[in-house]
């Protein structure tokens, strides 16, 4: 295929193009990653999380910066699951592009919910796909919002940041909603305002806590680090590019790497299988049968798991 | 089963027990969930959503209070995706316990996520089924954080309550991840916080939006309220179960009850059939050829859906 030559030379808009091609989930999408995809896994991929609010979007755009300045490429793709109707991110976006656009170091794409949260998840981890072949470095994968479709996207990640920001209602419901536990790093954003300390503590506990009663932590020799940033004044950034950089060694010299690629690999070969079984049924399956199912539903004639095995059976 | 029949009953330690069984999904459920389902169909189900700090626990007890002095009854399911690993909801139960316990016509369960997200959106469904066949009128679906989740778990709901705050740092990126699509009543809680006018003046401005530009709205009769409480004094709570009664009632008279119960119908047996089929085909797989082609992904010899092809081809 043309366009994975293009792309593998870096051109950009063969990527923007075969991320199209991806979203829209067709035969030639399933194409083009299978051959684009011995060329990678050379990309570090950095999830960035939290709640809105945090500041994420100015983190990363400094983060992305900073790396620029030491010659490293950077891929930064936007993730948001919370707007399933309209699409999203388009605000940030704009203003993201006038800051950093230019620099054909950087490649940045925003992905909305199209349908499904697990079709996202797989989206993205296919542009990531997409990013890495093309040579992107360093890849962050950011999202806005935070919760178990987070939890999906991140997966993807290599390294898992979770940003949090003082001042954002109760404390402890915002960095539970930070789903503390696939954090690599803590971001505390925002650091010059009032409650800084306190978030930077609260995080501390929580680390304690973890460290006591998770005995089967994922990680027992990593204590993720607390970075204090005022990302609007790129206050702090370099620290937590340092922090990525200590948690990429520690992956490789743990052998962590390794066993988080493997889970990884499950988990989309998982998620693919059951998205494919699922389509073929349903491409397969008589409307006018599913439909008299759905009607003896509704008439509580029938409850739904027995109408499932029902359909389930005529189809084998 | 004589579980269902102390169910009918209202006995409180059958629905704790059922929605245990259905928690750990295995055929007992499935027999439980025929057995109850031709006495569900009668609550009203209304999902309250919205970013953490908004205050939602504390609005959901206090309808839950004002529906209790009319003498209706009421079920409330907390839902907390956003912790997947140690489970979560429990500081929020606790306070509420102790502020609602004791009340008969009062039921209260937290559910967690345990795996996957489409697991806890259909035990959720099922847990709703549970409460709505003891007879419990009006059922609570709170769910903590915004996001995909969210929303897949509102298509349960009657009704959706989008809570608002004044104050959650940037407003729009606030709102947006209240996900103001999906809802049929907005609240503005805390509205005794600077800010609390401007929150409800964006609100109004992103109404006005979506009623031009949505030409396809779901519901172009209902344009959603904007109510404005102080949940923690009970102040505006009235106003809100209003609203609650009046859009029942536009449901029902509209014909949108049946659009949407169809529609629940059909999303909730089309999750049954996906997760069903994943199911027993992850039992038959064998584990080395699953194990060898993980191996051949991680080497980059072979692409994820090339692999899930293979798989799916030995199958059938």
């Amino acid at each position: 295929m043309e366009i994975i030559q293009c792309l593998l030379t870096g051109d950009r808009r063969a990527i923007a193009r075969l991320i199209t091609i991806i979203e829209n989930d067709g035969a030639e999408a399933q194409e083009a990653l299978a051959a684009l995809y011995p060329h990678t896994g050379r990309a570090h991929v950095v999830g960035v999380t939290g709640a809105p609010g945090t500041g994420k979007s100015t983190l990363v755009n400094e983060l992305a910066k900073v790396y620029r300045q030491r010659e490293r490429t950077v891929g930064i793709i936007a993730v948001d699951p919370t707007s399933p109707f309209s699409g999203g991110a388009l605000l940030g976006d704009r203003i993201r592009m006038r800051d950093l656009s230019g620099d054909p170091g950087i490649f940045i794409r925003s992905m909305a919910t199209r349908g499904s949260l697990g079709g996202l998840a797989r989206a993205t981890a296919d542009a990531i796909k997409v990013l890495d072949a093309a040579g992107y470095q360093t890849i962050f994968v950011e999202t806005v919002g935070a919760g178990q479709a987070e939890v999906d996207i991140a997966k993807a990640a290599h390294t898992t940041i979770v940003v949090e920001a003082p001042g954002l209602g109760d404390d402890i419901q915002a960095i539970k909603a930070g789903i503390t536990e696939i954090a690599d790093i803590f971001v505390v954003n925002k650091a010059d305002r009032e409650g800084a300390d306190s978030t930077a503590l609260a995080l501390q506990m929580i680390l304690d806590l973890n460290h006591s009663s998770h005995i089967s932590s994922p990680d027992p020799r990593w204590r993720p680090p607390i970075c204090k940033t005022v990302a609007l004044h790129g206050e702090g950034v370099g620290a937590v590019v340092e922090a990525i950089g200590e948690h990429a060694a520690y992956l490789r010299e743990s052998g962590n790497l390794q066993r988080r690629e493997r889970e990884r690999v499950e988990g989309e070969l998982r998620s693919i299988i059951t998205h494919k079984m699922a389509r073929s049924f349903f491409e397969r399956v008589a409307e006018a049968q599913f439909d008299s199912l759905v009607d003896s539903i509704i008439r509580r004639e029938l409850d739904p798991y027995s109408a499932a095995a029902r359909l389930l059976e005529g189809w084998r």
